[in-house]
């Protein structure tokens, strides 16, 4: 059960992606790694780490490399053999199981649909970005592969949110709520007012509309679904507002020098508030609803989170979440849309 | 130059509007109000705050008050004298230059579209809110009026938080932004992509297309664009990150007699900082493109944002940005749509 590793894909090159790697061997004993890159770059960096001859750790050469400027497109056209291409073909040919890239989102996505292939009756895939919130934490889907959306892909969303929350959260029925603006059903717009109808006749938790003001505090839903568009937006201006308040925190307590011996003495507890905000240490975000298993790491992630990111896939794969999936979407018989049908 | 307050429009009841109407009219010699709803509930208020014979404030009785949970077209079609409906038509009659309410914000936008009427060109008027970012602020709009939006609808709201931007936070050249979820042009969804092209050929001061994570820090624009859907949604979300932040960090300067000691002594600085993030107190949002000037208030508003309120909508009066916006409108040949006009 092997995890294909994009050590391409970092903003900070391959050495930080192949330490995490490296820390994520030496934690679990049932885990196989295939690094996926330029050999010349990789071997220097995997022998400095004492991985050269690790027992569960092989190589993979690929010639190029997706660069974060370059257009997806492009990306699928012009680069055949990138190490996210080869990551997908070892996926498809059955030779690894799941995939870890923090590399360049759109390029990730596309070529991974592109080989190894929506499942059966899945329109599209989704991100699906684990977040925190007062007392706990939601899953966001789609938060970023699919710009315009129909109904009927959100009503897909809802089922795979589901299927994550079970296998990762541990919620036995995970209540989901469709992102829109009201409580009410008549509330939004003409994709999520038809969305609701969907929802509602699916044999799942559906707690109805849920607004942008309950999603961190006053939690109603553990699955939020929405269109990729909304959703990235979302997950970044949150981001941003976490940034923000911490600016206007360090300069509120840099205004005098009692202030700054006050701000001294609290530095732990900042770190600590720091971390449960940065939600990219989860380790990053699966997407959902393709034949294998597919994480998604920050581009910025450090080793620590492609540690986790790469535990994520090889949880993943072992929870068979793809089973799960394709017996409700098949379970789901107003899921099964002539148009979607493969 | 009257300002028609909906005294009923409050999520606390009339006293904390009259408060707010009468803080304003002690602040600004230059303003009149005529406060309007139930003149049975409104006179034995008025009267504890000596407002009884103010010589600048006056009463317009309106039978019906809109409730929260009412909708938009109920509100409209079976309470034709609400104290939002009165309002507008004080507006309408010349009587009144301005509103403001904290009310119902659908009912709100409906009616004062059917009863004030878009500027001549304008397709749909749109929400403009203020927000805070490391170092300024930003206007957002559409902030939530719009649900389904067209292009040109883009445009326009564009031309309109400019007219903002311009009279309220006087800048010269404001930075428009696009919200979308990549910095290229060919990044976003269909809305985005079309609205793009349109405002890349408008004689406005446009820089491409913003993403969530330039919200609230390394701010990019000055007026960012998108439909009221988006906008609402992050508007909100935004508010409750922050609000998270200070759950979050309540819990940890909790956690043990030390920390606790610490965080009495941080006290001041965490109001501080708790004013930053708070950006109701900025006094209500504007709904842009009617003739005539519309406040809108959250609902639960406390006096000094009713205050404040009043006296943006006191200010918008007199910096006849509403004449500034037909004169760009007429100006940009572009947005001359013959689907548009009226």
């Amino acid at each position: 059960m092997s995890i294909a590793v994009d050590a391409m894909g970092s903003d900070f090159g391959p050495a930080t992606i192949i330490s995490g790697a490296a820390q994520a061997v030496a934690d679990f004993p049932d885990l196989s790694i295939i690094l996926v890159g330029q050999i010349d770059k990789m071997k220097p960096i995997a022998a400095r780490l004492g991985l050269e001859n690790h027992p569960r750790v092989s190589y993979e050469h690929a010639d190029d490399v997706v660069d974060m400027a370059d257009k997806s497109t492009d990306a699928i056209r012009a680069k055949k053999n990138s190490s996210i291409a080869v990551c997908a073909d070892l996926v498809k040919k059955g030779v690894a199981r799941g995939i870890f890239s923090a590399g360049h989102t759109g390029a990730s996505v596309a070529v991974s649909t592109i080989k190894v292939r929506c499942q059966h009756g899945i329109a599209r895939p989704a991100i699906a970005s684990l977040m925190p919130t007062v007392g706990g934490k939601f899953i966001l889907t789609d938060a970023g592969a699919n710009t315009d959306c129909k109904p009927m892909q959100l009503a897909q969303f809802a089922i795979m949110g589901e299927a994550y929350a079970r296998a990762q959260l541990h919620i036995k029925e995970p209540r989901i709520g469709l992102l829109s603006i009201g409580s009410e059903d008549i509330k939004g717009n003409e994709l999520t007012k038809e969305t609701f109808k969907i929802l509602s006749k699916m044999p799942i938790n559906f707690v109805g509309n849920v607004e942008g003001h309950s999603l961190f505090c006053h939690q109603k839903a553990d699955v939020v679904v929405c269109d990729g568009f909304t959703g990235n937006v979302v997950l970044k201006a949150a981001e941003s507002m976490a940034e923000a308040t911490f600016h206007w925190m360090k300069e509120i307590f840099m205004r005098n020098p009692y202030r700054m011996l006050i701000g001294q003495a609290a530095r732990p507890a900042f770190s600590e508030l720091r971390a449960i905000a940065n939600y990219e240490e989860f380790g990053g975000a699966p997407l959902l609803g393709l034949n294998g298993v597919m994480i998604i790491g920050h581009g910025a992630s450090s080793p620590k989170a492609v540690r986790n990111g790469i535990r994520v896939a090889h949880e993943f794969v072992k929870a068979n979440i793809n089973d799960y999936i394709i017996q409700r979407i098949t379970e789901s018989e107003i899921l099964i849309d002539p148009e979607l049908k493969s």
